[in-house]
């Protein structure tokens, strides 16, 4: 069985910064990746980031460039295309599948950089809208999105503050909720309930996501008002259910909080002394930065290796 | 008085990434830097960079001009050659002086991004030598120290490693303590002790560092060996007595560790809420880093955001 010290699973930001340390404090590590790339939601990043201090790029695809430059210039091992199967905490092993072949690896410490994955509607239509490339920010694509019919689905803050700002450029904005009660901050709802240029439809559930080479209407479902499949036409809708964080492979296995993150201490150790935590998978979507998954990735190799210098 | 929302004392990379977020989110922030140019310790980093996720750079003062290029690009309001007298805790208030200019401001929240300080052993001749240049990586340095009598000075895993390091460079490796104690682990005292390239003097402290140009002796005293000012000829002197977080400013007025680290939770508030810290001032040098010095500030920065935007 391959034996590894530390072994990561996931490569986004968080993952990668903990390798690189892992490499830099000599410890033999593996990181462990299911897409094709590193770079996990950097991919998502369609907007130029001004925050990672020291650093600015034009959008997530070239700051994943530069961090799996460094990554790869610095030697550190990985695997792509590998998914997890499972996790077994008692034997410190992990069950992988590599296209069809399968393998257990052993390690000695194990962090979890998972991250997060925004919460989908699971209706028909969705993922193909998603892999036509139909994914709007409401701050970046008010010129795209210009003098079209816009829905925005979800009842919290990104939602409301979607539904505000593109109520200047969009010709008609929806926002549509499943329930009458938001999550949002009430200065947020205040400012979409006042603006006539955003109707705000409650008690509503999208059914359906319609079009074939982009969308054209939804379906919509109200339990309350009584209505069953109402056809809406729409060019463009913005998906803001709010992010889960990946912990599927840990569940009952590690300690995690209401809404669902790893619980870590302050070297962001589980409640398993050998599991750890970094990046979205423990941190609220509040705190959640590049630099702060980098930082993260940091401490933990660092208490790590102080670990195995002890023992 | 001048009124600024968020305060930040100190220009190294914690401070200065708590301004870009700051500046990010919105929020009327100052960062106060007492030296003449912004980047904290990074100035006291000699050898390449290669664990700040995504970026390398040739050394310190590379890594230095990036994010203050950022910082500056970014419209961070700032002061340099700035020094704060006195924080007035009751009243939010910080007592700061620029040449002769004393002012004072009044904050919502302060951020303490202080750092920390090499310990110095306070003889003459000790900052002399420093302000000469004559500052050594014993892992860097190997070849500029090659053929050269060598004293490092300190009892903990530094001093030891670095005796370690230059004793199959330099042509002799003293290790002076002024205890019989060491703080290091065993293995690095063991390792050490049997070494016959290293002399470990113990019971002895350094009363004065002598040379003109470049360091030729040192003095040394031993109480309990019973000598007054023996002199050693060495061409060099590491001195490793650890860091000490720089939280003079702020003694009595939050609470501290043991260590003098600023006691904070996980947002990195500390007892007082309305005064945060971040870096080297509340950070163990084991866990000290660019990197999780930058994921702080933005922690911190983001909570305070929501806090102001709550209020």
């Amino acid at each position: 069985m391959r034996h590894v010290d530390v072994l990561i699973i996931g490569g986004g930001p968080a993952g990668i910064s903990a390798a690189i340390w892992c490499k830099r404090l000599g410890i033999d590590c593996l990181l462990l990746e299911e897409q094709s790339q590193l770079g996990g939601q950097l991919f998502n990043i369609f907007n130029e980031i001004i925050d990672y201090p020291g650093m600015r790029t034009k959008n997530g695809i070239e700051m994943q460039r530069e961090m799996v430059k460094h990554f790869v210039d610095m030697d550190c091992l990985y695997e792509v295309n590998t998914k997890v199967l499972f996790i077994d905490e008692r034997f410190k092993t992990v069950k992988v599948k590599k296209q069809a072949k399968e393998q257990e690896i052993f390690y000695m410490y194990l962090i979890l950089a998972t991250g997060s994955s925004q919460r989908k509607l699971g209706v028909p239509g969705e993922q193909q809208m998603i892999d036509r490339g139909e994914v709007y920010s409401a701050s970046a694509d008010g010129e795209r999105l210009k003098g079209k019919t816009v829905a925005i689905i979800g009842g919290g803050d990104r939602a409301f503050e979607g539904a505000h700002l593109l109520s200047s450029k969009a010709r008609e904005v929806y926002l549509i909720h499943r329930s009458t009660r938001f999550k949002a901050r009430e200065q947020y709802v205040e400012r979409v309930i006042s603006n006539p240029g955003i109707k705000v439809m409650t008690d509503t559930e999208v059914t359906a996501i319609h079009g074939d080479r982009h969308v054209t209407s939804i379906d919509l479902e109200s339990k309350n008002k009584g209505y069953k499949s109402k056809n809406l036409l729409v060019d463009a809708v913005l998906i803001r259910l709010g992010v889960a964080p990946n912990v599927e492979l840990i569940k009952g296995k590690v300690a995690t909080a209401q809404n669902g993150l790893i619980v870590t201490d302050e070297v962001h150790q589980s409640s398993n002394p050998f599991i750890y935590a970094i990046g979205d998978a423990c941190t609220t979507p509040l705190f959640s930065s590049i630099s702060s998954s980098a930082g993260q990735g940091t401490i933990v190799a660092k208490h790590i290796s102080s670990l195995l210098t002890e023992s």
